[in-house]
């Protein structure tokens, strides 16, 4: 099917024409002009027929074999090395993020690490936390949801996010349920790429071919209808927050799992000791961390608080410096580019003051120029939502609090965020003010950090990418992360009174592998069951 | 104020006059007529005031002691034991339900057994899933909410599910949750000793005397205002679907959680070859099963499948049988009787014969004939949504399957349970079908179970009494089973890069008490930090 125009959908196991409402082509972000074959936009026949077979691959996705599931994890991440070369270069002409090394040394390797790491978890199998309480013949483990999970990728990570091979992906499967993509518009040739290796891996591996589907894109009100289905297990959501809240509620409605990661303003607060100290080092490490990927990342500082004085004005005046003396990145979109304008807009009506930046252009194709607005402590806390709203992109606020008092009410009146980072002087004199600001960043963000910049997301089993509502919908869960990102899309199994020879090899007496993690009577073992 | 009329409500640490928007007084299920105090049914006012004081105790116990919410748990269930008399008494006076065993020896003691466990899982700590990835400088654990949880107490439970006192409420405290108590109005004067109980026990504690607050009724417009409130934590509702589902799409839209337990049908599957070996053991089974408590209980058999045949006539009869010889029962309130009367009527509407019972009376006061519907499972196929509607009380349907195929198609076509039971010959010669089944419940239940009843509830460790939508609204959940259980009311706080000094006592090198079971590196352990 490699002349079909438009492209096929990948659904109940083949390619497929699609019966599409439409068409639609990628975008070059630095020409804006068309680029690559023509795409189509699904109708709810394709979806009908994605969720019926995906239904049917999650009833035999119950009985397969976990290293099948972990082969073809691998399969994938070994395909994606192969094609290393012409993905790169395909998402580097759709997303206009630098080929190297940011999609090639960066990008890529996270995400084949993440499919491996999601084997490795699968083969383990302790990640279904088997719980075995032998007086009264009760167990119980995590399993999958009986049904398909729905991944929409974001804008932002064509790899490593990617709604196939991406990080969700790698979770619903690797938690045993088979996955129906939603591309994201802005790079469908990466997309279908990366779907035409997972398709080959699949038919490789033991796991049924509808394991993997994917689609393009669909109609607004077809989405809502998608995610509210019945016969679906879960929506992961990545992107932006005003789509994510519409699908959200039809999904809610139906009693439908909806996890959505919407991205946050992520407050950084620098105290006066950290200044003192390092002023230069921190303003090197706040400029590269804002305008890195021209500033398209979930975990961006998007609200810098300092308080108010000479070295606050210093270090913001050297910031200032920082943001435009560094070239002008092309954004991902036109997209990107006129909500940028409208978001700092808003800011600015709020009440946010500009220091540098603040329109459109400055570099090549959809592009704004780099960004610093400040606002006082007061007004913030007159209008604190409209100010911590995100500007996705080269942008950030500061928040100048005029004492203490302010600085901890403003932090206290912000969101739920993905990440809170506070930075102090290097020994402890400056704790006590540290430990009144991150007892209320604790409450508001997912991840707490010190001394660094959010944006570096280590893909280990303690990070957390999620945190309190809006940023993510469920507080408890994590979108990076294995095993734990694996827990979003199980449901909990429990045996009482099974017969043992029906109940699952990771529940009965004998440890499978002498090396799967089990709770047995309160105690984590590798062991077996005591006879 | 002992003689205040009407009674007080407990808010902000203490016993507090209600801004009233009208009273109630409970009546005796037995007698049909009022008993006991009035008691007010609160305005905003009240909610709003203790929303403040929950979400202040909310900071408070951010940085109490575990040992300290331990103590308080053990100290209620002290309380609760020194006025078992008493308790016992008003609540038989408020629910109609047997004093003795069940009240006094079954429900009380598993209350404060469930206090005692949550205590334990405090002082343990290893609920927390502390989790340490040495080499990326990145630990997590659960921590609490940031602001108090809702608590919704069912009518069916006024000790084990009581708002005051109960299992969602020892499990958000455990998790370090202040807690917010709605009484069910079905049971004020129980759930007002439970109060004074859990308000003098808080004094004794180093807990902020706003960690358990408590209102006894709220307009249904303000309990949607309530459970959508910023300050709130979560809610957890146990009780009527219909209230649930419209609190829910409140809390939804607001982006609360909202974990809801509103019971099910619990199918349970009956196979040839066991009615051949014990009918008759498994015909006393069933009608015990759904007779006791007058079949009030969330896990109540409901739908019973069996395959046709002369066999299963004389199974449905002998349980016929059995349901007419027994004495019907009182049950919780008179609403319950009408709603009985609706449920039956619309599952005769649907479809279903009477083969006993199906009208009200026949017992003392509030009461319905002990009745037993059958359906075939051909027209149960055409109306499964109707006729797996819960008719909460001493009800249950038969549904007769023509053949295998029938069987695994209706049990295809229920909608999430939380139980699922099935029985069959003692030895494997019925293990196919049983395969058969078992793999359509795994996806359609919490709890699947063998040879044996769903209405007993252990409350352990590997329980699950939870289950995919509408029984619950998160298949991944149990509302019992503890620590489970407190993993509702928990986020996820992860630590990245934050000073060594800083961390909290669980996530430091050392293992605070040398029993705490930590994940470092991928291995359970209760081992220091390898230095």
């Amino acid at each position: 099917m490699s002349s079909v125009d438009p492209r096929p959908v990948l659904i109940a196991g083949a390619w497929s024409l699609s019966d599409k409402v439409d068409t639609f082509r990628a975008i070059h972000p630095r020409t804006l002009q068309p680029i690559g074959p023509r795409y189509p936009v699904s109708s709810r026949k394709d979806l009908q027929i994605a969720l019926q077979a995906g239904s049917e691959a999650a009833m035999a996705m119950a009985v397969t074999a976990p290293e099948d599931v972990a082969r073809f994890l691998e399969a994938l991440a070994h395909r994606i090395e192969a094609r290393r070369a012409g993905l790169v270069q395909t998402a580097a002409q759709e997303t206009a993020l630098p080929p190297s090394p940011r999609l090639a040394e960066v990008e890529l390797p996270r995400t084949t690490r993440q499919l491996r790491q999601a084997a490795a978890a699968v083969r383990d199998g302790s990640w279904r936390a088997p719980t075995i309480d032998t007086s009264t013949h009760v167990r119980s483990m995590y399993g999958p949801l009986g049904g398909p999970v729905a991944v929409f990728g974001p804008n932002n990570f064509p790899f490593a996010f990617n709604s196939v091979g991406g990080g969700d992906f790698a979770a619903a499967l690797a938690a045993g349920n088979p996955v129906i993509a939603k591309a994201n518009p802005g790079h469908p040739q990466t997309t279908e790429m990366l779907a035409a290796e997972a398709h080959e891996a699949l038919l490789e591996s033991g796991l049924p071919p509808a394991a993997v589907q994917m689609v393009y894109q669909m109609p607004y009100e077809e989405g809502k209808w998608f995610v509210a289905h019945p016969l679906l297990g879960a929506t992961a959501y990545t992107g932006s927050r005003a789509s994510a809240l519409a699908l959200k509620r039809a999904a809610d409605l139906a009693g439908k799992l909806f996890y959505m990661e919407t991205g946050s303003v992520n407050p950084v607060v620098i105290l006066p000791g950290a200044l003192e100290e390092r002023a230069d080092e921190i303003a090197r490490e706040l400029v590269a961390s804002c305008l890195m990927g021209t500033g398209q990342f979930c975990t961006q500082p998007g609200l810098v608080f300092v308080l108010a004085g000479e070295r606050s004005e210093a270090f913001i005046a050297d910031v200032v410096r920082g943001f435009e003396e560094a070239p002008v990145g092309t954004l991902l979109s036109k997209g990107v580019a006129e909500n940028l304008v409208r978001s700092v807009e808003g800011l600015r009506k709020a009440g946010a003051e500009r220091l540098t930046g603040g329109r459109p252009g400055g570099g090549e194709g959809a592009s704004y120029r780099n960004t610093v607005l400040r606002v006082p402590a007061r007004r913030f806390l007159k209008r604190p939502v409209d100010l911590e709203r995100e500007a996705f992109g080269n942008e950030t606020l500061f928040v100048v609090a005029e004492d203490r008092t302010n600085l901890v009410a403003a932090l206290g009146a912000l969101e739920g965020n993905l990440t809170g980072s506070v930075y102090t002087r290097r020994d402890v004199s400056e704790d006590d003010l540290y430990d009144e600001v991150a007892s209320v960043l604790r409450r508001k963000v997912g991840r707490l950090i010190n001394d660094q910049m959010p944006t570096g997301v280590a893909v280990c089993a303690a990070m957390n990418h999620g945190g309190p509502y809006p940023a993510t919908s469920h507080p408890g869960f994590t979108a990076v992360g294995i095993p734990p990102a694996l827990l979003r899309f199980a449901a909990l199994h429990c045996y009482d009174n099974v017969r043992p020879h029906r109940l699952p090899v990771e529940l009965q007496d004998r440890n499978p592998t002498g090396r799967l993690w089990r709770r047995i009577d309160g105690e984590w073992t590798t062991a077996d069951v005591p006879s």
